[in-house]
């Protein structure tokens, strides 16, 4: 029946979500008696063309299903099949608990090529055997919280929903996403699970198949307004300016009917909220709203508003969704350090910063930020507040460093106003915020 | 606690992945008494235009699971809290069934832009409520396959083996990947919950790290080569052409050592297994085969495999993981039917083709394809077999129309061959491969 319920994965199961080799490996220390500490570092070496800044998120929640991860009986039976595996190593890992540490950044926060977002410091078959499902559960969030603040970021101000699950990449991108889209600020989903379980305002209209699956437009309208008194309705099924003086029709007819917006999903969007808009007003209804949807990114919004569309809220799917522009990062979790050694592999053209680390964000003294220090960890640096904090210490999670997630949002709204224009703007091309080495970093770097 | 174990989608929690609108829609047609049937059809307007073909892959999976959709209690009582329904519409979801029919091709079908994957037929209250899952299963499989399978092609029979769990959207899109790479041809993935559960072979070979970690490289070769025989090494941590040295080295002292190929993972991956090649063949080790690995997509493969670059087998992660150059597809399900007659959106520059349908593939004697057919359900046509096959009648899952997913594989790469070349072709473009409408067909559409 396993085949029939695929879109589980039971607590016990999660740790065999890994690639083979960090098994075989683990298996290898194991039997080599490689019990010493090493660190890996979690951070990307470019920022995609299309983006000015990531925004790291999922990391806090990965270090919490780190720290909790075990290999369940049937997890172990099925690894003992494979035949790569021997028994005894099989009991270790039935035994198997993460006693580490994790540093990471605050959920939100702004980050840079070359930055670590998260480190872990552990025996080093303990460390190698997180890589795969780390950098998968924060790949996804990073990934679509950094396309989702640029929609934010161009709607100025203005509400922007999430219609995108639809188009997501499976369940788990569905549920977890709305918990990046929490994060970059959106509005709200459409998402019931997502938004329930993330927390954050679940939105709904009505689709064109409601329309026509009655027999006219007129009678589909009256009768979803009836049921959802304050409801948005759809008015492009068949022509949207005609959909918007049915709207006003039933209104004049039934004073009592109350809709609170109409959304437009096909057309020229400008010309046709500005139409439907004038039509509002004239018949006195300035108080309904006009949404907007239909396979918007951050550069139609822009080029709407700044065209002096009167959209008040925005609802995007598709292209948010799998963040189409860039829907991959090329995160990298190395070892830098091991046995109290600094470790780095040679790359031609790549920067391989060694030793666990720490980021500092310096600031004037109106609080904008002026540049980020990458430094080792136990450097003294005259930069301010270190922003890697330490959220699981001998294999236990702080509950109270862990609750910096939950102000996700705000950090993200903060922290972006701090920051140069240049890092905001949606054009493609870089931002001239300086991102530099500590002394002690740099002088190790060029010595290893 | 919820939010602590956020990778689990309960059964019966399943139902709440969708969009709001799905259940204030279905709460309406219930208030209104709608109980019609309704026909959806599944399908995508435009083909990306990095594609020729897309496979369709998922939609008997995700007839399955929708055949078995359930509203648990404590889905129910959320959606109470919503505070948008009534308590006898939530006694009716506590106890929906599907009741309806879905039509499926079979998994691993090429489809074209219009093509039906799945039509359902049901009351309309129960077809609506399926929409945003259907299309969030459907894609992620069709999507990752699609691309899968240029992979495949470009290699030329070399096995092609996935790596990209780390970089994937999520746990689902992981697990459940492995099951599109199954059919798209994959001979293996790195992936163990995914290759286990979808029983696709499970590779591995090491890392960086493990060299890192060992105080010199050929201490790491020689101890991982103890520990796997036949293992693959990995060879580029300092320097590609010193690490072959290494390994022959290794085999020249200890030749019991079994060694069956070495993997290059940077730098100019023609050139150096070629210089790999030579010295393995000096060596007398023409048996050890290379595998390469690297930000390698389809084009890359083919790029190097034109310039005669002797490798073997190839890796493949970040580009595949999330079909980077189409990583969404405009699905579309579509209401085209209700109550018995034809139900259509008028859309500028669209075409949307109304009724219950069925898709026929066209061959010549010698058994190519030469043109497919979009007809009428219910027509009387004369082009072979129909493509679209019912696997869910009555509410009930047809166990063996659903073994037609075990063979998707084979059907990939039998159906690939008979299609002619223009589709197989890598390069952007369209094939001219013809997609016609039946001539009923034909005529409704212009009517509507």
């Amino acid at each position: 029946m396993k085949e029939s319920l695929p879109l589980q994965v039971e607590d016990g199961e999660l740790a065999l979500l890994t690639d083979l080799y960090q098994l075989t490996m683990t298996q290898a220390y194991w039997k080599e008696e490689m019990h010493e500490w090493a660190t890996f570092s979690l951070f990307f070496r470019k920022m995609p063309p299309t983006r000015r800044f990531m925004l790291a998120c999922g990391q806090q929640h990965a270090a919490e299903l780190l720290s909790r991860l075990r290999f369940g009986d049937e997890a172990l039976s099925r690894l003992a099949d494979t035949g790569q595996f021997d028994q005894g190593f099989l009991d270790w890992l039935g035994n198997w608990r993460f006693e580490g540490d994790i540093w990471t950044l605050p959920e939100g926060t702004p980050v840079f090529a070359n930055e670590p977002l998260l480190e872990v410091d552990a025996p080093i078959a303990q460390a190698q055997l997180l890589e795969s499902l780390v950098m998968n559960l924060v790949q996804l969030e990073t990934v679509l919280a950094s396309k989702a603040v640029r929609l934010v970021l161009a709607a100025q101000g203005r509400p922007v929903v999430d219609f995108g699950m639809r188009r997501m990449h499976g369940v788990d991108a569905a549920v977890r996403g709305v918990r990046a889209y929490r994060s970059a600020g959106l509005a709200g989903t459409s998402n019931v699970l997502g938004g329930l379980r993330h927390d954050l305002a679940i939105n709904g209209t009505m689709a064109h198949s409601y329309i026509l699956a009655h027999d006219d437009e007129t009678e589909a309208f009256r009768a979803f307004a009836r049921h959802y008194p304050g409801t948005t309705l759809l008015v492009d099924t068949h022509d949207t300016l005609e959909g918007v003086r049915k709207v006003i029709e039933i209104m004049r007819e039934e004073p009592e009917v109350d809709v609170k917006s109409i959304r437009l999903d096909s057309g020229d969007l400008g010309k046709l909220a500005k139409g439907a808009r004038a039509l509002l007003d004239e018949a006195g209804h300035d108080d309904i709203t006009i949404v907007a949807s239909s396979g918007l990114d951050e550069h139609k919004i822009a080029a709407l508003l700044e065209d002096g569309a009167p959209i008040d809220a925005f609802g995007v799917g598709t292209q948010m969704g799998v963040a189409a522009d860039a829907p991959v990062i090329d995160l990298s979790y190395k070892l830098v350090e091991y046995a109290g050694t600094p470790r780095v592999k040679h790359s031609p053209g790549k920067i391989n910063l060694p030793c666990r680390k720490q980021l500092y964000r310096r600031q004037d003294e109106s609080g904008r930020y002026i540049g980020d220090i990458i430094a080792l960890r136990d450097e003294e640096i005259d930069a301010g507040e270190p922003l890697l904090r330490q959220l699981v210490q001998g294999g236990r999670l702080d509950e109270k460093a862990m609750a910096l997630a939950e102000d996700a949002r705000e950090r993200v709204t903060d922290a972006l106003d701090r920051f140069p224009e240049s890092v905001r703007r949606l054009a493609e091309g870089e931002s001239d915020y300086p991102v530099e080495l500590s002394p002690e970093l740099e002088r190790l770097q060029s010595k290893t």
